[in-house]
């Protein structure tokens, strides 16, 4: 494989970094940092590793990503082990592949073009890696925001890796997100034979008309950033696994993608008013795991637009769909954010791929955005 | 112990008899019924000891039992360990005391009072007794009764002797049982990312609907003997664990106890067109455990009923609710078939007890049936 980028997303991909186990993948890319003039920094937290690095000083454009990733599933069901990437039909197969270590990889080659090209570019490039995105997001990119912000690093634009893409690589460029908050609900009965029902109380049956319910719901329209709201059920489990015992227990956990049209507070509120009309014996734990946060228009977002538009034949559509991503810790030191990378549809999936060739031109749209903040 | 009831029933509580592990109470009880004058006939099917014991011939009255418990769960929580009988204020301790090792005892100890009273009886006495009752049922009765029917065995008059008082020996009497019917229904759907739901197709909001519409039927309103048909939900599940995939799959186990106003035919085609009427892309597994038997009035029915009476002041209520029997697969022999036997209050829990003067009773009651029918 003659391609940097490709050879060292296969590398990564190889290194089953379910989070938040790293497994060596920040090592390979802070090797390759420190061989170009980058100093590095591990703030590792618990057990998470997370390193900053940074070359040059001045106005601050940071690139940020994770280095973890979801399990892999059955692997029966892959054409390729999760963790053995292949190259097929122009596609690079694994776990990982679009959410992001192409991504990372990317970033990393234009670094170092970009470096041999400018070795003194007037403007600071930067790190930020972390690698427990994927799981509680608790101790990467929230802990090492609050230690650069504690001694008052300067961050001025920041590039999120996240897979924003999802037809053509850069028709969508994300520049803000929404929030989301995750329930988990736990719906009590009394548990007995199925055989005597009357001596038992089924919490499937009588929560199954609420959650029936709450999922019709439309909670809001959206506005001019944000579409609508959504919620989905992530897990649901009852019973002991005998055909003849009626579970004691429901447990369900549902997560909301919600716009600025809504607070977390008012959400909860009508997710509590309804369990109680329905007269249902119920606890939630509520988690919010992120605000949502807007980027309007600035430097990062004109030169990420341009360097879509010099590579591409279209201009990116400005989105605030999809996921969460750690953007929502970095906006709280000021800076500009934004996401741009691969196509995102097979992300979390069997078979997760993505563009050969689109991870080869997304390193050089990285390396056009440099090139436009701090060459 | 003078009492030979109480000292049969504590030499079985004593063979830990886990199924389908006999434990070597089948022994016991053969050498006493060979020792009136009883042929015994082993009939093993694979793992599972089984035996057929007759003495006379004529118009047929089997006994019918099972050797094996559930486990004793944990022993800490028992006053005595549930394999180490203990007679205290009255009533006799131990795992299977009531279900069914105090019935067994009772049979085998009226069999031999009779005998005693009746050498030349001008019907059958027949045993049939299993060590698989309690777990799967499938090389225990059902199989004997295949073999027993295969060469047109007699048998008029089955008296299992499953627990079936509830408060005072003798208030209820099992003259059938409903059916059991499982279905392990599959539905499938896309899983993804919860922040991309329009590429998803989240099964359980699918579903919901169906199953909130599926535990409201009330399938039918019962009739003389049986009370209505119920439904339960026993486990339900989907999701990978993590709060951000929306799963590709529910699973949903569910169980009817259904009346002889309705078949299985009837209840799974019911349940499929609700299926296909909300548009879900589906798969059922069917379990039949049970057809649902009656053994409406008739000799065998009066001369329980008439051994109650005798020996206690009431008149015995007969039922057909609770859970599955072996009486099923006897009733495929054309005979009529009741359970009588000691109060199930403490069956399958700690510190299972039966009280030692109904054991006693018991006995009395199974030797007076034996000298309407068979004397």
């Amino acid at each position: 494989m003659s391609c940097p980028v490709l050879e060292l997303a296969q590398q990564l991909i190889k290194r089953p970094s379910l989070s938040p186990d790293d497994a060596g993948c920040q090592t390979l890319m802070i090797e390759k940092l420190e061989a170009i003039g980058f100093t590095v920094e591990a703030m590792d937290f618990n057990d998470t590793r997370n390193f900053w690095a940074w070359r040059g000083q001045g106005r601050t454009l940071a690139f940020a990503g994770h280095t973890d990733v979801v399990p892999g599933g059955d692997a029966s069901q892959w054409n390729n082990p999760p963790f053995e990437p292949a190259l097929r039909d122009g596609m690079l197969y694994g776990r990982g592949a679009a959410d992001m270590k192409g991504s990372l990889a990317a970033m990393v080659v234009a670094a170092e073009r970009f470096v041999a090209q400018y070795p003194d570019h007037c403007g600071r490039l930067a790190f930020l890696i972390t690698s427990d995105e994927e799981a509680s997001a608790v101790n990467g990119t929230v802990k090492v925001v609050d230690a650069l912000m504690a001694r008052n690093e300067r961050l001025d634009y920041c590039l999120v890796g996240e897979p924003s893409s999802t037809a053509k690589l850069g028709d969508v460029v994300k520049n803000g997100r929404r929030g989301s908050l995750t329930a988990n609900l736990t719906v009590r009965g009394v548990q007995g034979h199925v055989a005597y029902p009357h001596l038992a109380d089924n919490p499937v049956h009588r929560a199954l008309a609420a959650l029936s319910e709450l999922v019709s719901i439309r909670w809001d329209e959206g506005n001019a950033f944000f579409p609508p709201t959504t919620m989905q059920i992530a897990n649901i489990h009852a019973g002991t696994g005998s055909n003849n015992v009626i579970p004691g227990e429901l447990a369900v956990q549902f997560n909301f993608r919600f716009s600025t049209e809504l607070t977390d507070q008012q959400i909860r509120e009508r997710v509590e008013a309804l369990m109680q009309r329905h007269g249902l014996d119920y606890h939630i734990n509520w988690w919010l795991s992120g605000q949502p946060f807007l980027t309007a228009e600035g430097e990062l977002v004109a030169a990420v637009v341009n360097a879509v538009e010099h590579y591409q034949e279209f201009t990116p559509g400005l989105e605030t769909t999809g996921g969460t991503s750690d953007g929502r810790f970095i906006a709280r030191m000021g800076a500009q954010v934004v996401e741009l990378g691969p196509v995102n549809s097979t992300i979390h999936k069997v078979n997760e791929c993505v563009n050969a060739a689109d991870l080869q031109l997304l390193s050089r749209m990285y390396q056009r955005i440099m090139e436009q903040l701090i060459a």
